[in-house]
């Protein structure tokens, strides 16, 4: 049985069946629709796609996806999950041989005085998008809480719908976790270029109003505005696992062994409610992407049916955009690494995509982070218009495989005036880097 | 000293420089010009960019550049070289320390009859794209011979002018090297997609004409022309290091040791005019692309101020493109594994690059290549809209460095739906091939 029907469960019903075609699969989901594209909400929330194509019916064969169907309760020693019928409230006790947990995550919502007031979103579901799109169609001015990934594509969201937006950051910079502070601010350029105001280094105090929002109070200074949206982060969903008495991490993910097991054997996690470690750092971590869900989600499908896959961690690679400009990570920043004690140096260049007589040509940035004593890539930034994604996963690849540095500056690439540049960004970067070692 | 600048003399002569600051650089070249992007001809054929855009005047600092010079003579023994001054005539003899020769290569033209009448063209130089750009004007059709990438770049941009093109090749397919029967059968759908006729496995015969070309005859048929393009390859150039009494390896280029020195210890040589090795087979090959002529006159150029850098050999890594479909490969084909005696195993998918209701959602076709036994990745071929050659070079990557397709399948890749596939088509690949193994 698998709980939850986002990418991990999605993927572990797929996975699970294909590993074993006797499997008997049964997937249990609160939504009435079986599934969604949470990434897009953003781009739904622009306009710039249908909030209906965001919902796919799509059916696993021979697969038993019960919708409308809440697990209440693990029972871990007799091996059933008690569940809620949501359409007419029955209860059912429903066995299992192994179990899945894909709960997911849910926003992480500071308690600001405030907080509960109306015009107050998170951005998670459909139904929050459409909360949001119905607002935004009232609202002049919105106030983003958050400059993660989701809070930066929302920003530029409501941008598009002709918003005055405020984009409020607690960190120092903007994508914190996802960018050194040089790296970031070509980023909080676009945004500003865009029309997002952007305020980094200040806490959301207070959000203020009679009946709805009419101001944010942060970093002593009070703004007004219409709307609210809170991309806080994310937490894991465990309250089942947690109830069913199963082990936590420090992140407050479920801890999992390398095979996915919770801390009972017949019990696997995978996706955003687990915690995982990072692959550079050894820390744990929470997954937090729907690639690495994904991936989890393989691999305790596969576990699940007696395959013994390990799952090695995370990189945390990322990617996001804002209207054209691609902005991707792997690894570590030099801050985390640091923080976890190692020495690191680092080299960033600004390079064209193309040679510079050719007009399709556009900047390219990237920043490479390296050990300094065994010269092993550990994190790369990529911010570019065009073959971003791809390079990041280049430098994730490299990056989970130890590679060195020397052998990124010495690759084989490809050259063709009217699709790349005479030397590949990703190889001069490099060699910055050992230029400095 | 250094013998001739295009991408692997250039590349040679900056890095000398950069490896050690007190190096007196020479370099010989017999144009007029310093620098041309000769990758970039056939778009300067098609119009799309302007032939003199194509010229760089660049200038290393603290090289010396003779131009219009022509190296006539090396002598190994007394460690010179004859050089004359095209302008005048005249010719002195310039000491060497350390040598390196970059004399590229030249069009292979086969000897058939009618090879020499008016309307018969290379196209390798600014001023072979000139002529062809003049033909080209008062042309209706055209025939080009060989079908490798020079071929079939050169075959759009002659349709770009509006010519009926005929491409005549004489193997079983287009891009025979770089690509798979499969592979290279939507590069033909694409090409007659874009109006170009396209032959395969039949040779060039003959070319009629009487003061100049009027038609082509090829397997047997008569196909009239106004003008024919030759790309039938290239073969290095040889001609001072044959006379110098370097040895020459199987394929006709310098033999080198792996830190590219000739069988004379003071000379060195990198780029087209070399043999070196197809790091997946082990066997001879030619490098004739840039990118690996750069990557060789990096080394050289260190390595003839004193260092030690060992030059690993290619993986013909290729990219090309038609009106917007970028093609790439890298590693061995199927056949040319076979070839090898090498037991593989691929996979070949078609995917999305975007998930399916995103409207920018474009095809793009991978196909892997994975030695049966050891399951290490030796080839990859991508045919796509976006990030082909960026893929192309993660797939470099991991071939260079014996990556296993597991690894491949398991890679951490980033998503957004705006930017990237839910399932990156290269692991969709990997797992392709897994599945058969």
């Amino acid at each position: 049985m698998i709980i939850g029907h986002e990418s991990a469960g999605f993927t572990a019903a797929r996975q699970a069946k294909l590993a074993d075609r006797n499997a008997e699969i049964t997937v249990i989901e609160r939504r009435a629709y079986p599934l969604y594209h949470p990434c897009d909400i953003p781009f739904a929330i622009s306009g710039e796609i249908a909030l209906d194509s965001l919902v796919e019916n799509v059916s696993s064969p021979h697969v038993e996806l019960q919708l409308e169907s809440n697990a209440e309760e693990i029972n871990p020693d007799e091996r059933t999950v008690k569940v809620r019928e949501l359409k007419n409230g029955r209860t059912k006790t429903v066995p299992y041989d192994s179990l899945i947990l894909a709960t997911g995550s849910r926003p992480f919502i500071p308690q600001v005085p405030g907080i509960n007031l109306n015009g107050v979103y998170e951005v998670r579901t459909v139904e929050n998008a459409n909360a949001i799109i119905e607002a935004a169609k009232k609202a002049k001015k919105a106030v983003v809480i958050g400059g993660g990934a989701i809070g930066v594509e929302t920003s530029i969201a409501l941008r598009h719908r002709g918003l005055e937006v405020t984009l409020i950051e607690m960190r120092s910079h903007i994508l914190p976790t996802a960018l050194d502070q040089d790296m970031s601010e070509l980023v909080t350029e676009k945004l500003r270029k865009e029309g997002v105001r952007v305020l980094c280094g200040q806490a959301l105090d207070e959000i203020a109003g009679g009946k709805s929002v009419s101001s944010v109070i942060s970093g002593g200074a009070k703004y007004s505005t219409d709307m609210v949206v809170m991309a806080t982060g994310t937490m894991p969903e465990t309250k089942l696992a947690r109830d069913a008495g199963l082990k936590l991490g420090a992140t407050g993910g479920i801890k999992v062994d390398q095979y996915l097991h919770t801390s009972d054997p017949d019990i696997f996690a995978a996706g955003d409610c687990v915690e995982t470690r990072n692959i550079v750092t050894g820390e744990p971590t929470l997954p937090q992407t729907a690639s690495t869900a994904m991936r989890m989600g393989k691999i305790a499908g596969e576990n699940a049916v007696g395959w013994k896959k390990r799952f090695e961690g995370t990189l945390n690679t990322l990617v996001t955009s804002i209207n054209g400009l691609v902005i991707g990570s792997t690894g570590v920043t030099t801050k985390k690494a640091e923080n976890a004690g190692m020495k690191v140096i680092s080299a960033r260049i600004r390079a064209l995509d193309r040679p510079a007589y050719r007009p399709e040509a556009t900047p390219i940035y990237v920043k490479l982070i390296v050990e300094f004593d065994d010269r092993r890539l550990v994190g790369g930034q990529v911010i570019g218009m065009n073959g971003v994604a791809e390079r990041v996963n280049l430098l994730s690849l490299a990056v989970q495989n130890g590679m060195h540095v020397d052998e990124l500056a010495n690759m084989e690439y490809c050259y063709m005036p009217a699709v790349t540049a005479t030397v590949e960004p990703l190889a001069m970067a490099a060699e910055a880097v050992l230029r400095k070692l």
